[in-house]
């Protein structure tokens, strides 16, 4: 039989591009995956086994139904106790929206606020993908320039500003990762926090807190986050447990005003998150929050301190600067002004060391001196030799 | 502080409806559910195990990374494997791609053809989870007639005639499900499958087929898939392991051209779908597949005849006629012209029979007289006593 045209068929907004397959380096610091050794595969098992065991009857039962479209309840209300502990948010089960990773928890808010052509503001550099979802649904995008602790409010009334100059429009959204930020590691001090809430709700611009990497911290205490520090119902909270247990897992969260989850799940296509690995979380985290927590962030402590060693023996500080974050992921590089970390990617990948050089993370395109290193995901030797590596790839191909 | 206001913030596709959530009647048959005493928990926690214990080191990395965008690689070629065998259908690992329940399968096909405007034929009677899907990516859905064995393919040729000399158009899709047809439970034979493969071939029409109850037969033997009898490319062919093992664990998938799955993949916001999940699925499978199986149809098998018998006790055939299937889930049942389920839905429901009435499925909103009874969720005993009560209640309300 002859072959089938699908020419006059395709969709406009499909595309031919070959489906993206993630490769990996030898050295992979181009990932965001938290450490392997410390995904806990028996805990889990084990979770769900006292779940199924306790209740067997109402898991079957539950398991099949589809899943509510919030998600499974034991795990709503775990997870409404944990950001009250944690993170000083007042809510409960009814205002948690377990979600496909945060990425959903994001794209659906996104979806509930923004038409294209509106704007959104973010950090100078932030998390791709939240950005390329933002693209997805049209949204124009404006990075506000950050310091070393995160956004600055003056610079960000200063965008704001600037966009009802040039655009005649007030943006939609602040999005912002304020704690350990992804990719540059940086933490919002509270008073930050406070004057942002203020400009923002003097222009009615929303905030979406993603705080996905607050359960990563190996040194000091975390600031209180944007959602404990105002009951306006501006703040949209996303969290997630894919750096807290695995990404594997595909579980997030988010709670915002009853108004605001209405109007998110109104764009919700396909039914709740599910209910097999809720069951699982659930019943790992009720008696191992604490445990997996430190065993985590122990393991990215040693490697993000491995990773450290290497970089201040390899690279001199006077044509290279890198953070050295609290928790997290990633630390932040930045070379002198004209390196180009973005044209040198894929010849430095086929020699070993994978990165993400900086353009990718800034909405304007910039940041080509500069790469993110995730530190979580190789072993700590890997994080000291590759670094090393990196330095002496540079070095050859007189980079640095 | 004053409570914030999101008026002029929310985007045009979203709308201020309540969420939905779902609720059971005493006498459920409204739903879409697998017999709960089948899901086999203790089987999954098992399987999971064995895939754990088996590769530990390979099961932590791989939870520490986003997953594939095609899912994991051992469970998709036991459905490669599994689509060969039970459905003649070949194809491999990578052809195959999870999703996050069959509904996202059909979600992304229809939106790399889809665009605002476009045609798409179904049966006259058909899931309303596709026909949503349709609606809200802009399609024209036109059903075309069935009978007892489903697609009637003159009526078919003729449906594709009308749209071109009407809309000036040729559709681009014909979605049905050819197997325990959702609703009305036919079983489209061989020879009707070959003459609309033809048809659509005629007339550069793909076909979408939607295979999710092959597995729930509990007599005979399955009819060809269409994706067996055609080598062309036209066929998108959906799965799911909502019906064989458990909806709770949203996985469904999908094979097609490379094309059309880089088309497919080319839309689809977020990552793939849960490695954990499949890890349990894929080590439960490899074992029990036709235990599985067997058991999920004696348990259908042994409520289908329950609710059969309490019809026939119940209803006269001179005002009611309700099919007999071989397998699926559902009992189509259709009363005299006139009578009006749909109106007295709600009441029906107070008083502890829950059912789907047939607009729900119908493109053009017909139907009215006509009901899907779900036997697979609710025990024998529910089955026989909830079909009385609906008798009973239809008399006291003088609907029959």
């Amino acid at each position: 039989m002859g072959k089938f045209s699908f020419e006059n068929l395709w969709s406009e907004k499909s595309t031919d591009a070959p489906r993206k397959l993630v490769n990996h380096a030898e050295y992979d610091f181009a990932v965001a995956y938290p450490p392997p050794e410390g995904v806990p595969m028996d805990g889990l098992i084990d979770g769900l086994k006292t779940i199924v065991d306790a209740k067997s009857d109402e898991v079957a039962r539950d398991m099949s139904y589809y899943p509510h479209v919030q998600g499974e309840e034991s795990l709503r209300e775990l997870t409404a106790e944990k950001i009250f502990v944690d993170r000083g948010i007042k809510t409960d089960k009814e205002s948690i929206v377990l979600c496909n990773g945060s990425g959903e928890a994001n794209g659906l808010i996104i979806q509930a606020i923004i038409n294209p052509g509106d704007y959104v503001i973010t950090e100078e550099y932030v998390y791709m993908g939240t950005t390329n979802q933002l693209n997805y649904f049209g949204a124009n995008i404006v990075g506000t320039k950050i310091d070393d602790k995160g956004l600055i409010p003056e610079k960000l009334e200063e965008t704001i500003l600037n966009i009802k100059k040039k655009a005649g429009v007030t943006p939609k959204i602040l999005y912002t990762i304020p704690e350990h930020q992804n990719p540059t590691g940086s933490i919002l001090p509270k008073d930050r926090r406070i004057d942002i809430i203020d400009i923002c709700k003097k222009y009615g611009i929303m905030i979406l807190e993603d705080d996905c990497y607050v359960d990563n911290r190996f040194e000091g205490c975390p600031e209180p986050s944007f959602a404990s520090l105002d009951d306006s119902g501006m703040i949209a909270y996303v969290g997630s447990f894919s750096k807290l247990i695995a990404p594997g897992l595909r579980m997030g969260y988010f709670t915002a005003t009853d108004e605001l989850i209405d109007r998110a799940l109104s764009v919700k296509i396909g039914s709740g998150p599910n209910q097999f690995v809720a069951y699982a979380i659930d019943g790992f985290l009720r008696s191992n929050l604490n445990n997996q927590r430190n065993n985590y962030n122990k393991l990215l402590k040693d490697k993000k301190e491995a990773m450290e060693k290497a970089l201040e023996e390899t690279f001199d500080k006077s044509n290279a600067k890198w953070s050295s974050p609290s928790g997290g992921c990633y630390t932040w590089i930045e070379f002198t002004d004209g390196t180009n970390l973005s044209s040198i990617r894929d010849e430095v990948f086929s020699k070993g060391v994978g990165y993400l050089s900086g353009e990718n993370f800034a909405p304007n395109g910039d940041g080509q001196n500069m790469a993110r290193l995730c530190f979580a995901f190789e072993s700590i030797e890997k994080n000291y030799d590759g670094i090393k590596l990196l330095g002496s790839i540079l070095k050859d191909m007189k980079v640095i």
